[in-house]
């Protein structure tokens, strides 16, 4: 079982230190401590487990540490700022663990911009040595990119002249997308395996400042006051995490309020979430006052680390059937409390978490099938999971109910900037404008006649129609399913996140699969060996 | 050499009949015509051939038929409207081939589109029988779709259950962009390979509407004749398209105004345009009076030939370089007459043309440089040429210049709907706006301080350094290159067609390439045999 849990007493790769509003995290990667064993971290190269800690750092910056205005993001080591991903750990991979690696860093690199948008850190890359690749996709993740000028140290995005890959961590998106840089000097940049220094780089809009070596940390530090200076004080005391730990009890896991129940001969998870039981905080305060222990701040987590789980551990689950359990009316009014508090900083980064973590749900390469029964607690943010979902099966009966809260009109938006109601609806914005701003509870005919679930069944015909859909589910190509639901999921617009996810990784997917990349001659299994890469010319 | 010319008398697929403002479409395809031998064309199935008829009836309705306001789009067999792209040929196919296949129909349907849209031909496509995959997407392409309704016709798109790859030539985009079927919807619609017929197809959005067989014909005809009825008349009379033909001498082909020079040791083609020469005519009439031999329809013609030329016969060509060459002045002048014109019809075609034409420049699968120089003609849409390119190179040369001309400001859009300056300069978009109205002439300094070259060269320079910056690109992975090229050329907006290209076609690559499709036990690789496929139930 992953162990997504960590705890700045006990990183091996960063160095975290707090000083007032101020955070410096420094990259300081063990080379002798791979996630797996088999290859060295030089040169601050990162990979699962380095950035299961940076994930952790930006969750405790979070929750911990909400004085936090600005961060700055560096290294510990003179010779590397970052190597980018460690391509010995790439070229041994598995294609389907190099995919999930890659969308786990872009979450995590996603949540660092989530950070500065919406809990008010600024974000700060001092470029202090040589930074490559995936390192520099890190710094693109930040506001703002500082790069000594050492007349040495350069960023790069070196893969494809070197590695036959795409920078697949949104480094390609973000370039053109974020950072706007022209796309001819963008082509010439993504081609260059030396990279670009310091006044070129900030001609061509890839870094934003280069500062002298003597004065670089001096520069980068005035830099990162003036930036945390212009931020609101959220708050001096944050809360503490503690580790999320399901039992596990060989195909089930259960945490406090998240099940699931893997059948792997059946290739499917059951996944069940449960709503909050007794008294739950009203306001800040009061969440202040229940640390992370609080249902709508645990139930989020365990969801989130039973997504990861299910992603690298259970690579054969085709399905995830979704059941939602618990009392609606209680959901709900956790809901208002949280939404009616969303300027308090605790309360805001529950909401956060909860939006974070259905997008991680929304991106989960799996079908994914809500039942919607008489015991089911769908409403709510349980409901937008439900939408989240490739399809709903409900249950025609006087028991079932659904009922939109408040947080579906557009505080839990989908990679792609939408609401799961808007999108849901494209064809009738007006229709899910309505359910999201009047907010009903619909009973099971209503649930049908607006929309909100693909079939409605008969209790006769329950069991048996759900059975069988399962089961044609999961007899279907896996990969056709993955490129399907990545098409059908996200419709309407896109932004600089959804090409990510869209464009991006299904480019760099394929690009993975080819011989030219991972074949015995290609340049990724080459890379660094005395022969170079044989190619396949042809052009696609 | 592939002939791409098609003349309706010699049509083996499709029969054309006009009457009045309506024509009439009906595919019929000839079993024992396929375009490669090895497999039968059954049950109106199609491939490049069945495809390069289509993409003529098309050009004929904009050029010779101008009188056409509406087209209804049919099948001449009674058992099939149309089974989609042809599943023997598919599985023979190489990848190169089937992504440049693809590529092409998605092109040819966008033009059916933009046929409505921008030329005044409203369609209606009518589904007498039997219509699958390939074949609904085509209807997905018409405005509207009229489905009969005998108890036994269905649409569907059967490729994820029956095939395990996607319905990629626009299906999954357009089921939820274009005609906003609800997600949820679409994803039981592409599971179900026996598809859905009748008031259910219309009630989820699948189709428009549904006429019982006895009525169909009336029906559908009555329904194009009202479309028509309500499109302006644009003209009576129209021009007549003859061939375009290069003369092909080894690895040379030379058109009137087009040359393309293939260097298949280095992997490389020189391609050069050139601009007006003699009288061109000033106005619509002229225009009609020249038919077309007239400069701005030929070569445009001629480069949309020489594109696919360069795709389908030279696969190994990683990288067009550029030239343009010809008279500044005379090329601005042809532009200024056709913008002035552009409410005539055959001026507002020929402007479509060029749009397209560079379009499917922009979807190149190749490296593009463009050279300047003194003996250049870099000026109007020669000059969005250049834009299209990944870089451009420019001799510090006082007889350099580039001149940006009327057609810049929007009417020669991207696939994602902005135009090339725009998507140039994506961080200073009122710099390209003030380009696109001001139409300066630029000297050789200028165009580096504008923007409009990535590297400006001293001539002492020029010639080794285009030569290294040539054997360098050709040098690189050519899967890495395309998967970047795809990713820099298309900044900012997303729309349906370049989502069709971006995010449905880089998936549909993906899913081509994996085992569980091509493998020697994928489902495109057992269709129709006895054993079902196996697969690698892995979800990445």
């Amino acid at each position: 079982m992953t162990d997504f849990n960590r705890h700045p007493s006990s990183y091996h790769h960063w160095q975290l230190q707090i000083d007032g509003d101020l955070a410096q995290l420094r990259m300081n990667v063990d080379p002798a401590h791979p996630y797996q064993p088999g290859y060295e971290l030089k040169l601050n190269s990162y990979d699962l487990g380095v950035d299961m800690e940076l994930a952790d750092v930006v969750q405790r910056l979070r929750f911990e540490h909400p004085q936090v205005k600005a961060l700055v993001v560096g290294s510990a080591q003179e010779r590397a700022f970052c190597a980018g991903a460690n391509i010995w750990m790439l070229a041994e991979s598995t294609h389907p663990f190099k995919v999930n690696f890659c969308k786990y860093t872009n979450e995590t690199r996603l949540s660092l911009e989530d950070l500065s948008r919406h809990s008010g850190v600024k974000t700060l890359c001092a470029v202090n040595a040589a930074c490559a690749g995936g390192g520099y996709e890190l710094a693109l993740a930040c506001d703002e990119i500082h790069l000594v000028d050492d007349n040495n140290s350069a960023v790069s995005l070196p893969e494809v002249p070197l590695l036959g890959v795409l920078p697949g961590t949104g480094g390609l998106t973000r370039m053109v997308d974020k950072r706007k840089v022209r796309r001819d000097r963008a082509d010439v940049f993504c081609t260059m395996a030396e990279g670009m220094r310091g006044k070129k780089a900030v001609a061509w809009g890839i870094v934003d400042a280069t500062w002298k070596k003597s004065q670089f940390a001096e520069k980068v530090m005035n830099r990162a006051k003036e930036l945390a200076a212009k931020q609101p004080t959220k708050a001096t005391k944050g809360i503490t995490l503690a580790p999320i730990h399901a039992q596990r009890d060989g195909n089930k896991y259960t945490y406090t309020h998240v099940q699931v129940e893997v059948d792997p001969q059946a290739r499917k998870a059951m996944l069940t979430v449960h709503g909050p039981k007794g008294a739950q905080p009203k306001d800040g305060a009061g969440y202040e006052a229940a640390g992370c222990s609080a249902w709508a701040l645990q139930c989020w987590r365990e969801l989130d680390d039973a997504l990861l789980q299910l992603r690298f551990d259970h690579e054969e689950v085709g399905l995830i059937v979704l059941q939602t359990r618990g009392d609606r009316g209680a959901l709900l009014q956790v809901e208002q409390d949280l939404f009616a508090n969303r300027s308090h900083w605790l309360c805001n980064e529950i909401l956060l978490q909860m939006a974070r973590t259905l997008r991680r749900f929304d991106l989960m390469a799996r079908s994914m099938y809500a039942l919607v029964d008489g015991d089911s607690c769908c409403a709510g943010a349980f409901l937008e999971l439900s939408l989240a979902c490739d399809r709903v099966y409900a249950l025609d009966d006087d028991k079932v109910q659904m009922a939109i809260g408040p947080l579906s009109n557009g505080t839990l938006p989908m990679s792609h900037g939408l609401s799961r109601l808007l999108n849901r609806f494209l064809a009738t914005p007006a229709h899910g404008q309505q359910l999201a701003t009047e907010m009903p509870t619909l009973t099971a005919g209503e649930i049908d006649e607006q929309g909100l679930c693909t079939y409605l069944l008969d209790p006769v015909d329950w069991a048996d129609d759900v059975r069988v859909a399962l089961e044609e589910r999961v007899s279907l190509s896996p990969d056709a399913l993955t490129g399907m639901e990545a098409s059908l999921r996200f419709g309407g617009a896109e932004n600089c996140d959804s090409k990510i996810f869209g464009r991006l990784s299904a480019w760099q997917n394929w690009i993975f699969t080819r011989p030219n990349a991972t074949g015995d001659e290609g340049a990724l299994t080459r890379y660094g060996a005395p022969e170079s890469a044989k190619f396949d010319w042809r052009r696609t």
